[in-house]
């Protein structure tokens, strides 16, 4: 009627006339605007708190007077007493419109809320998680109109909040009728919506209102860590991270010797299996210690990672992707019940929802990679490189996505290297070599300083510096070849070539000393001829791999590039590619995104609609196999050189002039091309 | 085209016109003949087998030479060869038309053969069970172009079967790999497809085809007894039956006792829920071994049970069963996994459908007797009594149906009952009284002769008479009140009274004498008051509950009575009628149906389509809740004479004139009203 009051809700602008004594949380309701409540208006859940505002509002041409709301009502004075309403605030589903108002809704009243992902991205998740809390009052039993409490308790969801059909396990079921007595047929029940036109699952029932939250695990699950973030539900805040390392180690240190450890010991998959369940189990208690959650609110999980880690936690043997043709025992995502995967940390019916896989070497980590970083909505054309064990490589832009993993090795990871070791306190982690003196200076984990800075010494202490890490062997390589003291076929040069006694013969070849700590009883940390083989291998793996993209794309360089995974984060954009780990771009157009996985775990994890989206961009996918490619073979020869043997440098030669030696003294310097390749 | 050869299918009398050279299966196809095929047409099933006919057949007006169809080829040859083909048969998807010709699909090569379900009954099953067998071919891995290989089943099965979608648990899963490969991409699988609409799941998987046949248990459930019947989901016959006693009953023989043992132990509903489980899986074992069949091809299993036998079964504890308003957990029908019930000894991925509930007090038991019996579909109004330790009662016809359950006890099953035992060799299972003698003739099981017959002694043995059965004591009631020694209040007369030393005085009472063996160290069997008491509880329960829906129904007769329960087989009419245990119809309007709860499982496993059709029957049931209606309290009191105290039973006066002697010396005989009703 257009005498009834306005009522306009900011931020979003949305206005409808309503009937003098309307709820607002009513009002709200009917223009769709996004206001919370999870008790459906019986003011006990205080979700739909809103702010009105009086006076001029010039803006939507509104004047409001002090009476525009009714005046506070029994329920909200006792809200306000037991708990305490922010000044201004009022519940929306107390306060009526008894004349022209603006209303705020502050984000906490949102169902909906954006959780920006990370500062300085402008990527936001929107709150929209499959599991979700819904107070209902329930018809009691009537022994004339005879329907079981289940039957009722979805007559109630149905009415109130238009679920349209549920379903219980006899775990729930078995609970159903004592809570429901217990709460006086009033109850919050966690429904769980995996696909629209599912019937929705009742996780879990509480009497009365349920007030200690909800939460979800997003678990990137890698061949080395098991990383888990716990997540509110609600909120999409992140209440604890937590990581271990992946107790299949023993079995095998990167994927492949997984897979023959399986094929070699009967029953040996199950083991994998039954370990890596364990150590998710742990790390579940753990992380809802850390929080201090009662570890049954933890209702969902996402998990992202590898084929093989992915046929491993589903207790599927991972034989099959150990040779031609690759294939997955199951492609697609998966929604199942934690029970299924022996996960007893959790709620008993909390669900499982795991990415789908793209091939038989890229996998849901890839897949959650895609997610976070979007490349299918790239306007440029993007690289995305996942560094880690496998790298997993993306290239794309709106018109088409590629996709391939490459068997880098471990050597990025520290591993395989003579003075390698992971990232820990005492590790080198970062270097410079002088171009001119050809001494090094260092910085280790765990001190600020670095080497040549007084107090250095005194802090780290000689017995301190232990080893180098991934970020410090792709460093020290790099930092040689701009020092002058690695050609560009990765062979170092003798003290009498380099003119530095840090050139220290081995064999037949050298080796460059960084440190020695022998005097003092620690160890003496160099870089061989065998590490610099081992980083080129790495190296030439992941430029392959992108190369092999860029042909199929048909183009042959790319706007730019992203450097994701933990360690991506801790690569120099600069030494990178003067290894000639990525193609030549701009060095301001190499970013790093941080744990992209994990990333896409969490999207999933806090949005439905995010694992339909996923689940569609897979599927449009083009995946490539790099392992069968005559093409990667050749790239991976070429690649061997630092940077590259054929492909020009230019962005690269703009701002750092690679000097070029030669070292060979046998008149061939590369054996790349005769190096058995890896994967795993 | 107008030309081309017609065929002419029989039974079915389809035909149509087909190009020479048509796979006689294509033609029966496109016509929607029922012919089977497992393997799709590939001549290695051999479902698909047809008897060609040849000469005139004026009927159809046809002509068929000898060269209708095309000549043997290399596949028939083969398979004739391995395995033998019928004389005159052909298999259909190698024989191509070439002529007219009159094809007859015998009933093995019928998909949807029907199963009569016993000889004397137009009822029969069309087989159309929940669980199929399909073969299918499966595409090779490709890397090039990577999908899983469970999706790559799924498009085989669209494909070839026009299945929309499957899903395959972990446990599938982690056998598709090798079980694919093993047969070369040719698998057979067992698919479930509970509803329409959602997708099928694949119970099993063999390499190749599989031919040892796929089965299912129509399990009845019941308090005193668990019944099994395994049942061919291909052809539905009855491989075999078994039945075990309930184990729960050592918690408490009848349903209230176990409803408040779990009120009186903590946890003892588990215990229970422990124990019938353990005894299902014996049950099925046993029935297996029976069968000389792997439990493993056990894919489905179909329970039929009361409710509190439903709630126990499915681990919830029954106690609000106990006490008004009689709430069920979930009165729907459930389709569960196997494992969720602890079903270990069949198939892990079978699934268990379990029928829907009427009421707290109506069970999915008298919802198969429901969809076996079909009062929703009767012309006249029938009265179905389910006689067992609680009585399910059913009343109505095609306009509407009406359900109760009546707390008979356990007098009609031989227990509190002074010489009472259950149906085994030694116990009187029919008796007749001598009016003007009042002497007994009796039968025992074990034995075919009556008693005053020649060699009955020595083929029974003075030992071997050990007491009197359920259907017996029904019988003795009943002849003693045609006697003229029991009167219409339920008192014995005395010795004096009556004329006949077989009369016993017990304290103020009397018994009558049917058998002594005391001599040789046996058993007295008598009918004693306190028998007496017992037999007219039961019976004023069922007639009550059956009076209650004729009330609600507004008639006070009905057209015919239904007995169904395993003991309903051995009740006779007469003797039914004589006690006042059902209204007053023409005898030969009293019918017996068996066991028609199990019949009822057997149905919905059978066909899938009659589970939703017995979704919807039960509502539209009208339940009527007799424990707390005021009216039942009045009709069990007029019920308690024999046969009743004011209605009229003018069918029976029509064949057996009762006697109307009065043996109370106190002024009142009847103290029914008085006792304590029990449930259960």
């Amino acid at each position: 009627m257009p005498n009834d009051p306005l009522v306009v809700f900011t931020p979003s602008g949305k206005r409808g006339r309503f009937p003098r004594g309307t709820p607002v949380l009513t009002a709200a309701r009917q223009l769709g605007v996004d206001l919370d409540s999870v008790c459906g208006g019986r003011g006990i859940c205080s979700k739909c708190q809103i702010t009105p505002g009086y006076g001029e509002f010039s803006k939507h041409g509104v004047t409001v007077h002090q009476d525009a709301l009714s005046e506070w009502n029994k329920v909200e004075e006792r809200y306000d007493q037991k708990r305490g309403l922010k000044p201004g605030r009022r519940l929306g589903c107390q306060a009526q419109v008894m004349g022209d108002v603006v209303i705020d809704v502050p984000a906490e009243s949102q169902v909906h809320k954006q959780v920006v992902r990370k500062a300085a991205s402008a990527r936001v998740i929107e709150m929209d998680p499959a599991t979700k809390l819904y107070f209902v009052e329930v018809e009691e039993a009537d022994m004339h109109e005879p329907t079981g409490d289940l039957e009722r308790l979805a007559r109630a969801l149905k009415a109130e909040w238009g679920i349209d059909a549920i379903r219980a396990d006899l775990t729930l079921l078995s609970k159903l009728q004592p809570v429901l007595r217990k709460g006086k047929y009033q109850v919050t029940v966690a429904l769980h919506r995996g696909h629209a036109g599912d019937a929705a699952q009742v996780l879990e029932i509480w009497p009365g209102l349920h007030e200690d939250g909800l939460y979800g695990l997003a678990i990137d699950l890698g061949s080395t860590t098991v990383a888990a973030h716990l997540t509110d539900l609600v909120t999409g805040e992140v209440k604890a991270s937590s990581g271990i390392m992946n107790p299949q180690i023993r079995f095998g240190e990167d994927l492949m010797s997984r897979v023959s450890y399986s094929m070699m010991n009967p029953g040996g998959d199950k083991e994998m299996t039954a370990a890596v369940r364990d150590a998710i189990n742990t790390l579940a208690e753990e992380i809802a210690k850390e929080a201090e959650i009662d570890a049954n609110l933890i209702v969902e999980t996402v998990f992202v990672c590898n084929p093989v880690m992915h046929h491993l936690l589903l207790g599927i043997d991972p034989v099959e992707l150990g040779q031609a043709p690759f294939a997955l025992a199951t492609s697609s995502s998966m929604t199942l019940g934690a029970k299924e995967l022996d996960l007893a940390a959790i709620n008993p019916r909390a669900q499982v929802y795991i990415l789908p896989c793209i091939a038989g070497h890229v996998g849901a980590d890839c897949a959650a990679v895609a997610l976070s970083e979007e490349p299918g909505k790239s306007e440029d054309l993007a690289l995305i490189v996942d560094v880690g064990t496998n790298a997993e490589i993306l290239l794309g832009d709106k018109t088409r996505v590629l996709a391939c993993s490459s068997p880098t090795g471990p050597a990025f990871e520290g591993a395989q290297i003579s003075s390698g070791q992971r990232a820990a306190p005492g590790a080198i982690e970062a270097i410079r070599i002088d171009p001119t003196t050809k001494e090094p200076r260092f910085r280790v984990i765990g001190c600020d300083k670095w080497s040549d800075e007084d107090g250095f010494d005194d802090e780290v202490g000689e017995g301190g510096i232990t080893g180098i890490c991934g970020s410090g062997i792709i460093e020290a390589v790099a930092e040689l070849r701009m020092a002058g003291l690695l050609d560009e076929s990765g062979l170092l040069g003798s003290a009498e070539a380099t003119g530095t006694p840090r050139m220290i013969p081995e064999g037949r070849t050298h080796s460059y000393l960084i440190h020695d700590s022998t005097e003092h009883g620690g160890p003496r940390v160099t870089v061989t001829q065998g590490d610099i083989r081992a980083i080129q291998l790495a190296k030439s793996a992941l430029y392959a791999g992108a190369r092999l993209l860029m042909d199929e794309r048909g183009v042959d360089k790319v706007d730019r590039v992203v450097l994701a995974g933990a360690f991506g984060a801790h690569i120099s954009p600069l030494h990178a590619m003067v290894l000639g780990m990525i193609p030549d771009v701009p060095l301001d157009k190499v970013t790093s995104a941080g744990n992209a996985a994990g990333t896409g775990a969490r999207i999933a994890l806090c949005n439905v609609a995010a694992r339909r989206e996923i689940e569609r961009v897979v599927g449009e996918i083009t995946k490539v196999e790099t392992a069968i490619e005559p093409k990667f073979q050749e790239h991976f020869v070429a690649a061997n050189a630092i940077p590259h043997k054929t492909d020009p440098f230019p962005e690269l030669a703009r701002i750092v002039p690679l000097p070029s030696p030669s070292f060979n003294t046998h008149g061939d310097g590369s054996d790349g091309g005769r190096r058995k390749r890896r994967r795993g």
